[in-house]
């Protein structure tokens, strides 16, 4: 069935860049964009329905490309707790950190981690988000990684969003390897990473390479098992050192590397040659009040694509809204409002392997896409928190229940 | 009527402080608070109704006590040049910056004023705000500034919040002063105010006391003028420079002094034995990119109390949340979750001189207060964005159409 919808302007990001119809008309066909250009470029057609959009802006629905949203208890009494003076080193060893997540993610049920999931998750869909990843990585053993990618699943059966699974078993060492940080990636690349794949639950392979999580051979050895297995990976990379990850993660064609505060020229020349996105995290970034700033220059000359995500996790960055990170990409890493819109469609979506159907408003792609009651597309990045009014369309079918 | 509302806990403020009732009751008669404290000690009544809080964490209502949320315009394509490399001075001689927003609300009618004034304080109700102060400022001759002061007005009839309002006539030098300071702030006292205050337009009056603004000198003037017309006052003051602004508006007593990174110590001093509230402006402080940090803990040593507000205005911190302020005085100004807690509630009341009516759960208050859905009151202060459902009453009624 043909959908006409009239009488707005479109940030298309057509092409691989961010791009502008004023005045356009979209023909949809059944999930998918059949036609889009300015209005008085419309071919005659024999619609089955004109919809009327307002005069709103249109932009591809808003992707979030690295999310933990998956995670038992929250992580609000350690945020208090530093606040109030005590120490990483004191919190730690009271149990709290990312252990305190590990604990509360495996004593909870699935059904649990799914109302709570699915809370967070409304939170970014009410804001015009229609494709999200989310991370397994506070389960540590293969039936609580295989819980939190069930939840993940289940998150794209009961939500109207297209979910994306990464395994993320790498992320820390579980406290019954402690010391043994080679034989939980044996682990994770000869028994849960199979098991996982085997049953379907996973899109794609990530790891945290870091001092205080796993060093480069040990996610090489990640990288060459998810390679072995047909899957695309990820890094969690030079958040706090550089270790190189970044390009590591490149040789092995990575759909993206993410935070990069600490990546090098070097990093960026081998990334830019991969075509692997730079996933910017500046909540993470915000919340732990860093200062070392990702290499923006480098980046843009080398043209590797930058988007943007929330990081949404309970310790580093309980980002509940995407449209704050677009603000916080431009307030403190001094992205364009148009690098910050890019970064959370068209390149973002790049970041998920969705580049063929998802992040632009062309021809053939999904028509997932947000009108926005707004005067210009910077104002998706100006105003910090609120609700903007916005009509969000997913699979060419108006979504009324996350408003 | 009275009304007894049950299974709840309260982060009460009660006695100037923030403090907690675990297993609470509360009796509301009219629109005040009869009753408050341990369920167990509920004393034997006959209420016309029961209400079940469903075990969530009751607060005050918050109360956003500085925002300049009435504006024409936006700034948006100003945020967007900045951060195309334009620098300020070639974005003011192009007519930008406030000079901008004076024209665009000059230009607009009351009704246009209005309602996208409603746009933006709807966003603030959606988070829990049951009390607002609004500054006019942007008007800068009697007519305009008429206009924004009875848009303020209608802004609390039209919907279910307090509002306060502030005429900040003084904010910047109007174009057609340009060089004659002093002959505007003539007109400021001998002309606008007087005609506003008889109006019934005014509840307090505000100054920007700054290089940029007006002097100390200037600001005297007006202040004089407000005590003749029995006014309080309140000043932005130490947001740039440190021209003591801040002493002088203890000098008259003032309710407030607002922004206040450049105070220094004696500063504090004169705000302590003056009782005047510090209300800090995080949002800006973030916007700007600013590194001078307001002196917490002279502030705290002295028992200023602390306020947090959002400064919502189109320059400088177009921000909608208040939630996300007390995130940002918690993780850049350092405040505790419970100091952020009280810089929305007890102390911004204060900072309105609402101090006996409004700003903690306590007998003989109005009964505003947030049914919230969440584990500890710490994550009022640790999500950054996204909307936590929650239950608003105001005056013992609950508020359905704000959610
Ligand atoms: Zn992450
Ligand atoms: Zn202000």
């Amino acid at each position: 069935m043909q959908r006409l919808w009239l009488n707005c302007h479109a940030a298309t990001m057509a092409g691989g860049q961010y791009s502008i119809i004023e005045d356009a008309a979209l023909v949809t066909a059944g999930q998918r964009i059949a036609w889009i250009g300015p209005r008085a470029e419309l071919p005659a057609g024999d619609y089955a329905e004109t919809l009327d959009l307002g005069g709103k802006w249109l932009t591809p629905g808003l992707i979030d490309c690295h999310t933990h949203l998956v995670f038992g208890g929250d992580r609000s009494a350690e945020f208090e707790q530093r606040l109030q003076g005590v120490s990483y080193a004191e919190i730690a060893a009271a149990g709290g950190g990312i252990a305190s997540t590990v604990r509360a993610t495996r004593a909870a049920t699935e059904e649990q981690l799914l109302a709570a999931a699915t809370q967070r998750l409304r939170c970014l869909l009410r804001e015009g988000v229609t494709t999200v990843e989310v991370k397994s990585g506070y389960g540590l053993d293969l039936t609580s990684e295989g819980k939190m990618l069930r939840v993940i699943r289940r998150l794209g059966e009961c939500l109207p969003v297209t979910v994306k699974a990464t395994c993320l078993a790498a992320h820390a060492l579980p406290p019954e390897f402690a010391g043994r940080a080679d034989d939980y990636i044996d682990l994770v690349c000869h028994e849960m990473l199979p098991a996982l794949a085997a049953e379907g639950l996973v899109d794609a392979v990530d790891a945290f390479c870091e001092h205080l999580a796993f060093s480069p051979a040990q996610v090489e050895r990640v990288f060459q098992r998810a390679r072995e297995l047909g899957l695309p990976v990820k890094l969690h990379a030079e958040q706090l050192s550089s270790l190189h990850g970044s390009s590591l993660a490149a040789r092995y064609g990575a759909l993206s590397a993410d935070h990069l505060e600490f990546m090098d020229e070097s990093d960026v020349q081998a990334m830019a040659a991969a075509g692997s996105v730079a996933v910017l995290l500046p909540g993470a970034f915000y919340f732990l009040r860093e200062t070392q700033l990702p290499p923006m220059q480098a980046l843009r000359e080398h043209g590797v694509a930058l988007a943007i995500a929330s990081d949404l996790n309970p310790g580093t960055s309980p980002a509940l809204s995407l449209r704050l990170m677009m603000n916080m990409a431009c307030t403190l890493f001094r992205l364009t409002p148009e690098e910050a819109l890019a970064g959370v469609t068209l390149h973002a979506a790049k970041a998920l392997g969705l580049a063929d159907s998802h992040g632009s408003l062309e021809v053939g792609k999904v028509a997932d896409f947000v009108a926005w009651d707004i005067q210009r597309p910077a104002e998706l990045a100006y105003w910090l928190g609120g609700e903007l009014n916005k009509r969000v369309i997913r699979h060419a079918e108006e979504q009324t229940d996350v408003q």
